[in-house]
């Protein structure tokens, strides 16, 4: 029997709200696990009526009915069992029950007094349109690829690119730093390439690396592209971690852009009982860590997201997290011009269009394809109430 | 079109076993598409008959039947597209690929030219039998909590899991750096308290802290607790990065047995149609990044995990992976003395007990509850052939 805990049990609680499925006293269940097994993980017979009792667990705030099957339980948490930070935060969310099957984080609750302590995104998605001079409109963005070019060949796509007014130029996912183009020859080239570009457009393109290397060097690697003019990262939270994420956007002598990208992610969203919601995942958890861009496969591409979940991810990106900034959310995956006009009737305004090897189609050559995407979307766009 | 690439194409490949659900053309197509997403993500029609088709694009090296709805398929990839580090590594081989359904990656075939570019585990299975001076028993894990406890509870009961002769006194994965319990204040308490029994038993029981610090900190922290003297990290590769874990692992100042914690990996084995094998996640990945230990929801626990599941892990921690070291598996969550002989009669003497609540349980106190359960684990394992 655990006894005499002494604790300051007057301090603010946030909560999460899960998705349970099963019937009524199922449901119950699970939701009364939920709160030991995030918090004390230890036999709840053990713990007298005391502090721990009253302020550790967590607390079932509600619980109702969705549907057929799932229950919405509201659970309240501490916050100094999070201690503050991110990764203890991601714990006490999902960390144990992640590993149960039919629960679901389907939203995060978080008031102004706790986000507080977290950034969030530097520039969100106001902050992009400023420095993109793009007050209204949709951004874009491409990617350099295939992988096994040489640095000189993405450079020279990258150029291009910029030419056709791409707003964020950014290395495919998969580049990283392979010796067919190492991190730090290709960088240079592309920073030189997207400014000599700039000088010829009056434009602002900006060339944004992928930032996948080892944990003991990411942070040096992202300040070295940040020193050598790059105009935003990638970074790949699902590998790298969300927290690595959150440090690198924090990181006042860094102060780029930050582009969340879904590697890895896609395990944790694939069934609708278990895992996370594409909002918190895509949204939530993207802004909570910093990303100004969240990147995720669009529907009718070639990969599987419903329209649905697309939907509910632009959720996620914009609502009110309190202190932390809406974000862009930029669809991609095997996007092509003939997809805009049901894009704009989707997402409107308040996208980052994300087209790759597209824009590589056909006899028109790149640039002029970009200014073909960039004239449809603004037809489109001007169609809009 | 992309042309012109001159790559050295005789570099040596990796193969990645991933099943697939569907009929047989829908296998083969998925297949097909596994080669071109995890590698160029490129229109294929667009890449001519040069090296990167040779040599960049996955290869469909066998396409079979597994049962009724799946199919394996082995694919091979270029060493040098992983840029020889784990996070390209983890990217190439399900990066983009995690967000289709219907794509598990079931097994991970890695020869000696590929992981001697990895330490691995610094100890192993044999390694941590020999610092415990336990050549052929099961080892035993216990954990300090409930969360909420101050630095001086939880070494109290440190001192009194190391009196009834645990080898692995972890802090709980949620007790990280919360106000009541500081990181450091608590590791020197209960690094002494340990220490203070081990002189009385003349055991050597070692105290493992959970290392789940912000990212720009967290490789501070380890190389801190080692310092104070622990004998062992739990880290939480699901929230840090399975790279981070890696590279704690592979510091020569830090040294130290390494636990993998599976918290947040729930998402990642939900289905048995997608994510990953058990045994790739929590047996071939946790290697690959380090881990001496990996610590898994035992079958029949408060978990969800199949014998099957569990038994499919300790294919992952022992399997032949070329220079890495077998490891020991972890099964905990729920279990008590009663679940002894099946654990047994499944797992053999290979295992690492992680018993945490249950030794709080009934009127003996824990160092007794230890004693007991050391001497009835004994008793099976010497009824074994």
């Amino acid at each position: 029997m655990i006894e005499n805990t002494q604790l300051d049990v007057s301090g603010e609680r946030f909560s999460v709200v899960y998705f349970i499925t099963g019937n009524a006293a199922q449901a119950k269940h699970r939701a009364e696990h939920i709160c030991i097994e995030q918090t004390i993980e230890f036999p709840a017979e053990l713990i007298g009526d005391d502090d721990i009792r009253r302020h550790i667990f967590g607390r079932l705030e509600s619980l109702s009915q969705v549907n057929e099957t799932q229950w919405q339980a509201v659970i309240s948490y501490a916050y100094e069992i999070t201690g503050m930070n991110l990764p203890q935060t991601m714990n006490v969310i999902f960390g144990n029950i992640s590993l149960q099957p039919g629960v679901q984080v389907n939203q995060l609750l978080l008031p102004d007094s706790f986000t507080q302590h977290f950034k969030g995104p530097r520039f969100g998605m106001q902050g992009l349109r400023e420095l993109c001079n793009e007050p209204e409109s949709p951004l874009f963005c491409s990617a350099l690829k295939p992988m096994g070019l040489s640095s000189a060949q993405l450079a020279q796509q990258a150029y291009e690119f910029a030419k056709g007014g791409i707003h964020f130029i950014k290395d495919d996912h998969g580049i990283s730093d392979q010796v067919f183009a190492p991190f730090r020859e290709r960088v240079p080239l592309c920073v030189a390439a997207v400014e000599r570009a700039n000088k010829e457009t009056g434009l602002s393109c900006k060339y944004v690396p992928t930032i996948n290397t080892p944990a003991n060097q990411i942070f040096a690697d992202a300040r070295w592209a940040k020193e050598q003019g790059v105009g935003g990262l990638m970074l790949l939270p699902g590998i790298s971690g969300f927290d690595t994420m959150r440090c690198i956007a924090d990181d006042d002598e860094i102060a780029l852009p930050i582009l969340g990208h879904p590697s890895l992610l896609g395990g944790m969203v694939s069934s609708a009982q278990s895992g996370y919601s594409h909002s918190v995942l895509f949204g939530q958890f993207m802004r909570l860590a910093g990303a100004d861009v969240s990147i995720y496969p669009n529907f009718g591409g070639r990969f599987a997201f419903s329209r649905e979940a697309c939907l509910n991810i632009v959720q996620g990106t914009s609502c009110d997290m309190g202190t932390i900034k809406p974000i862009f959310p930029s669809p991609g995956g095997g996007m092509n011009l003939t997809r805009v006009p049901e894009m704009i009737e989707a997402y409107g305004r308040d996208i980052m269009f994300l087209i790759g090897g597209a824009l590589h189609k056909g006899d028109k050559g790149v640039i002029e394809n970009c200014q073909e995407l960039r004239q449809l979307v603004n037809q489109q766009v001007s169609l809009l109430a």
